[in-house]
């Protein structure tokens, strides 16, 4: 689908990374939001590059900030400035790039911030709560040229990883429809009980507020790449629908009966099921699953094409000329399709958390900067797959009615070409196998 | 949500079965539709049962009359009476029970006016094409009184039947979510290939010219009876989102390349995707899926509650208690919890097919007859589950739009009681297991 009438716009995506068009040595990095999982990826993954440099670290609270400082210290890391204020680190010309690691509620505001100041973004996953969030961030975006990225880590996930390699190749036939779920029992873990002593629980005011698929993204990222979104292809509608809810009270009567949770009304459906219809007809199945006992942690991640499925549930491919059944034969397809990122990944030394995947999310943010390249993760994909949660909040209102999907990009995802052929792209299956990079750039 | 005021809803269903109170020794049965389906539950199940005299049978075809009197003749069964015109059947008094086991375009024709005729009717799986036809089969079963039930084969599965006696004892806590699909990759076996030389395969037109979830009752009949359909709990609204049709047109192209299917246009959705919304606020997320490759049959039967679940796809049962990760427990769970009519099964001989679910639904079906009690699957359930086909039509024309599921029991099923105990009773766990059944009911 994509037009050779391209050229105004490729102009445009060169534009935008003028300004750091040479390569360099060392990305200089203000990093936003210590809490559990910020303090997590800079401790095992940003903290330890050699092509990186720690410029600022910021968070309001002071035990956050000791506890990285003596990260900081006992490694014999260069010693970061500390800012309680992002602005300091905006306002630093000579900083490269912003990861903004922190809270849902303010990625959108932080962010945008950053991206009218010029700086690569990088944002941890989360949605917005408006279309009006989202919309600034993309006029933020085209007004700099700055590149935003969502630290999507399972785009990098070995199974979705060899999954994009075989639909790129064929594999599956034509692609016709997708599955995937954020299945996993939130309340014994993040919800309710900090991770670590530096934790503070805020997910659990989401599930008292919000009715919605607030977490879509560790299913729709990887799917996203896959059906080519805002590449030749779009999200066209949502329709969401949402089960009564008792999990959570369930679970607080049981665990937390002297709190005042154990008396709360939470809003958060139990499950909320959506669909999302796309530009090439494409339909995908999406499951919010956090708040009823589960067996086991999964993303149900499932193509349909054709030819051919993947299907995380029963971990079997199945591939034109294979006979039924198929059992359990994950193992040796992901391995014989195995994407050059992860087999690069695979052979070197285990870096990060997650089996690979913060580590090469981090390194594919860090790499754009370093070359001057957009992100392969970009703005319009981050975007978008924000918008999700207002969107089916809307869907649910109504009933599970159909809500249209905004195009982000303005008319131009049927003219965009795949991403340029780089180390960390998601939109073409890397070829350049020649430069390892796992241990020269672990500090 | 029982209501105590039941009285006269009660006495209406008493009324209901009066002309057949007594016992009967024998069942008399006029058969109705000898294709593949019709011949194989006749030749494996009610044939075969000493209880059931088969005195008609009816279809159009020569060949399929003369190779059931053939069966009938090499088992030395008792000839039954031969007619073309099925009205013959209705107007004989001395026939008990009608089992319509006809293409899905006659379905509800035939049964109606079976019911007005004061038979007991069975009817094989399938759905209507109309509200219409839907009403008109509760008109004719609330005028005569007698009673409607679909051969819903896998509301007896093994593991749809531990389910059910596990929910009716509390083990999943309260009931929230449901998943059910028929994942059947129909193209080398039932749409163009017939089974054996009898069958006129029929099911093609049905993906040509429509577009719905238009086989519904494998994975909805099991549900509903979990749920409580229509004695405490409705059906309120349903959402289906269909994704373009390929599989077909991709399938013929390679297979059926000298048949005029090569350049056939089909209007079926490859996946339909629907979310049912209950009264009680438990949602149902079903998945048609017929014509795209798949590695399994499967009907992704999974039941979600509060204090755990059932999942088919993993093999896993996850019950309060239980430790992660649980991993194939699915045949210890069900064997510790088989329903007592599985159980019973399993003991005896291996009798019709399908594991026994054939042999379970038809004696459910004949019991009722003899006993002259109401069926299991009754005639709101089967018109329930019939008019899923037409709202789901109406829900993809709409985007996914929610439709409102009409109340067939125009209000009853907040005062119906659950059905009475018996035997083959799907509304609650039976405990008499006194009368050994299997081989004294096999001719």
């Amino acid at each position: 689908m994509v037009s050779h009438n391209t050229i105004l716009v490729k102009q445009k995506e060169i534009k935008m990374s003028n300004a750091q068009k040479t390569k360099k040595d060392t990305v200089r990095v203000g990093y936003i939001g210590l809490g559990a999982r910020g303090y997590s990826m800079l401790e095992k993954c940003f903290a330890h590059m050699s092509d990186v440099e720690i410029c600022y670290i910021c968070d309001f609270y002071d035990d956050r900030i000791d506890k990285t400082l003596k990260h900081f210290e006992e490694n014999s890391l260069p010693m970061p400035k500390v800012t309680k204020d992002y602005r300091d680190i905006l306002n630093d010309e000579t900083v490269d790039a912003v990861i903004n690691m922190t809270g849902w509620n303010v990625h959108a505001d932080i962010s945008k911030e950053s991206l009218l100041a010029g700086k690569y973004t990088a944002v941890e996953v989360g949605c917005a709560y408006t279309l009006k969030e989202c919309w600034d961030l993309i006029d933020a975006h085209e007004k700099t040229g700055a590149p935003l990225m969502m630290l999507e880590n399972c785009c990098y996930g070995r199974r979705e990883l060899a999954a994009l390699r075989m639909a790129r190749e064929g594999l599956f036939g034509e692609l016709i429809h997708a599955v995937g779920s954020y299945s996993h029992y939130l309340p014994d873990c993040d919800l309710f009980v900090s991770r670590g002593e530096m934790g503070y629980p805020y997910r659990v005011d989401e599930y008292i507020y919000r009715n919605c698929e607030q977490y879509p993204t560790h299913a729709l990222g990887p799917i996203s790449k896959i059906f080519n979104i805002n590449r030749g292809n779009r999200f066209l509608t949502i329709n969401s629908i949402a089960s009564k809810n008792r999990g959570l009270s369930d679970y607080c009567k049981q665990n937390l009966a002297d709190t005042p949770y154990s008396t709360t009304s939470f809003a958060q459906g139990d499950i909320i099921n959506s669909v999302i219809k796309c530009a090439g007809g494409e339909t995908i199945a999406l499951t919010l699953d956090t708040t009823l006992p589960r067996a086991f942690y999964s993303r149900s991640f499932s193509i349909r094409g054709t030819r051919g499925l993947c299907d995380e549930s029963r971990r079997v491919f199945f591939l034109e000329g294979m006979k039924e059944p198929v059992e359990n034969n994950e193992e040796s397809v992901m391995s014989e399709h195995e994407h050059p990122l992860h087999r690069e990944y695979l052979s070197g030394e285990s870096l990060g958390g997650h089996g690979g995947i913060d580590w090469l999310v981090s390194r594919a943010f860090i790499e754009s900067v370093k070359y001057g390249t957009n992100t392969p993760i970009d703005a319009y994909d981050t975007v978008t797959w924000m918008s999700i949660a207002p969107l089916s909040e809307e869907s649910i209102l109504k009933g599970g009615a159909p809500v249209a999907i905004p195009d982000f990009t303005r008319g131009k995802w049927f003219r965009r070409e795949p991403a340029t052929k780089q180390k960390y792209s998601l939109d073409t299956v890397c070829e350049d196998e020649s430069i390892s990079i796992w241990s020269s750039q672990r500090k």
